[in-house]
């Protein structure tokens, strides 16, 4: 049988994102035993192709049923002690959110803020690494919210130089699989990710990857981890058990999302990783130049730089708002995404372009919301600029 | 489309189990928002079916990403405090791994151990209770290594008469949807399952339903709740969104999961929840009639009044082993379970009988074990008894 999923409007949030019918169609796999040989084989090599997309020979994934949210209670349960400081640096509703998850489990946070739209600098990091000494320092790499690109290997550059104890954190919920990441060569000390993003799979799924410096911490820690599901002691006998292709039981493993993640990661990595990056920025650049030449428009992050390849946050102009735009786009079967930051909330909306709909172009997916928007904003009077 | 799931062995672990093609098909749905118009509605209507299937109108149910295992990080960190009593009665793996969880969070924990197959009585539980001030006592509902039925009913009972204010936690993974449960009726606290047994659906959900008094406790503690994603206090106002109608934002669901286990969910609500557990029972005593009468084996439960509907747990007989059995129901394209409890791990094996291989007896799926089981046991020597 060939699986075609039903139609539906285009998915274009900053996640969940399209997924392939074959992804799919993994996901509607026939139950099997989460002990038996070939479910083995398959989360054994789900595993080991998880770590060629963050391009690490060294880092150990945890793969389990959840989503980004619980990476932060792994993080904040398995790495800080109460008490241990941890600098977050906050670029947006979800450095917000990762904050209140360390401070759940008695970490005491400093937040290194930067303006909405833009990150902290090299030299503002340095500084505050320098006033005290942190555990971890935690990077949203897209913030979700405002589409924010951080740069978390300037930010492993300057804690390994001013404080090389302290771990390097990643939140890539909405990076790994469409941004560059390189973890063993930026000495990254964990990097967390969802299911529905960049690695193009049904929502269900966290997933981190733990370095070696980081496990030997959790290995050695004071306190006792005040926590089970979430606890790292007890997934890596199980991560190691599959990866090794003698199953051990914990927790009854989310089968189907772990057949559809195998079924994503086979196609991700069947071509150069950096291929797919590159793929991503140049879907993205396509996206922010017609934002910016065709629809006249300005985006939340306040520079190319600092602008993330898998998404764009577009400020409505003056005198529009969320729905003279949104439901119309859902009436040409285009679902987007609102405001999601406090600050700014009604005054933006956000474009997902990640997986499939940015790197296989026949699906002229992007094509289509382009069309779209550049109709509705000529209807309602924001003549479209030409770009000659 | 028809969608029909590929041809495979038939899985009769108590664990995950064989599930629909439509429920399937649902797991394979398209991707769509979980802010959306039509996810909110089908969240909506999932919460307000599981109530019907523990048969209460004033529990909260909170469905998430996850397993059973989370079920009990959500109970030990919403509902202890550091050096609260728990009182864990013991029929196996499950209450001991429990147990462990709940440490974890700082509670100190009173084993009430009954011998392997056996549940403690009546009077053993109230002696327990008058020697301590106990905030819970958990109850395995159907402890999966043994097959050991417990009778919550009864464990309430006892807890309202000798100590009113004690919670009565009900680990519900191998029982809900299969076994009778009266969350109101029978006053219980908590009742807590994951998807992929009695609910028919693939693993990945953590379900629990939290009473009103429950609730009150949680909002009314007097330490901060040490955990974030498995905190009820992020949760409460997401379901109560959802169920109104109003999506609420914390972590994005597993929207795919949620789908199928929506569509599990009308076939079961369909009917009446008493005729579901009715079948349960049948296919079950048939079961073990059919252990005992013609293969002349010994089951775990040392009584049929212990004894799981969801599942039979049986002694292999004198001379033949697991590898004896095991491998040749694979050959005919049947999965059966090992051993789990460590006293006795090689010498029993287990069999779930739950969801439409319980029900649907046009599947003839337990008519085909018996058939092999039969054909094997006689093979190896071990003659089966004849029933006249």
């Amino acid at each position: 049988m060939t699986f075609h999923q039903v139609e539906h409007p285009l998915l274009v949030i900053p996640g969940p994102i399209e997924v392939s019918d074959d992804v799919l169609f993994a996901n509607a796999s026939p139950s099997q035993s989460h002990m038996s040989k070939s479910f083995t084989e398959t989360f054994g090599n789900t595993i080991r192709m998880f770590r060629q997309v963050l391009v690490t020979e060294r880092g150990q994934p945890i793969i389990t049923a959840g989503s980004g949210t619980l990476g932060w209670d792994m993080i904040a349960s398995n790495l800080t002690e109460p008490g241990d400081d941890v600098l977050v640096l906050n670029s947006g509703y979800f450095g917000q959110s990762f904050s209140d998850c360390l401070e759940a489990y008695g970490a005491k946070v400093t937040h290194l803020k930067a303006p909405i739209g833009q990150f902290p600098s090299r030299e503002q990091l340095a500084e505050a690494l320098k006033l005290k000494k942190y555990k971890m320092v935690t990077v949203t790499h897209v913030d979700t919210s405002t589409g924010v690109l951080s740069n978390p290997q300037m930010v492993s550059e300057v804690v390994r130089q001013v404080s090389p104890d302290t771990l390097v954190i990643v939140d890539g919920v909405c990076s790994v699989g469409s941004e560059e990441i390189r973890m063993d060569e930026w000495s990254l000390d964990v990097v967390m990710c969802a299911s529905q993003k960049g690695l193009g799979v049904p929502p269900g799924l966290c997933l981190v990857c733990v370095s070696e410096r980081a496990i030997h911490l959790v290995e050695t820690r004071k306190t006792k981890i005040s926590a089970y599901f979430a606890s790292w002691l007890n997934w890596l006998p199980v991560m190691r058990g599959y990866e090794q292709g003698k199953p051990v039981y914990f927790a009854t493993p989310p089968i189907q999302l772990i057949c559809a993640l195998y079924t994503s990661l086979k196609a991700i990595t069947s071509r150069p990783i950096e291929e797919r990056w590159s793929k991503h920025k140049e879907a993205s650049l396509d996206f922010k130049q017609f934002v910016t030449n065709e629809l006249g428009l300005k985006q939340v992050p306040n520079d190319p730089s600092v602008a993330a390849n898998s998404m764009t946050a577009i400020y409505f102009p003056d005198g529009v708002s969320a729905p003279d735009v949104i439901p119309k786009l859902f009436e040409h079967g285009i679902i987007v995404a609102g405001g999601l930051h406090k600050e700014i909330k009604d005054k933006y909306f956000r474009i997902g372009h990640m997986g499939i709909t940015a790197i296989d172009t026949t699906r002229h997916e992007l094509e289509k919301v382009k069309d779209t928007l550049r109709n509705i904003f000529t209807a309602i009077g924001h003549a479209a600029k030409t770009t000659d």
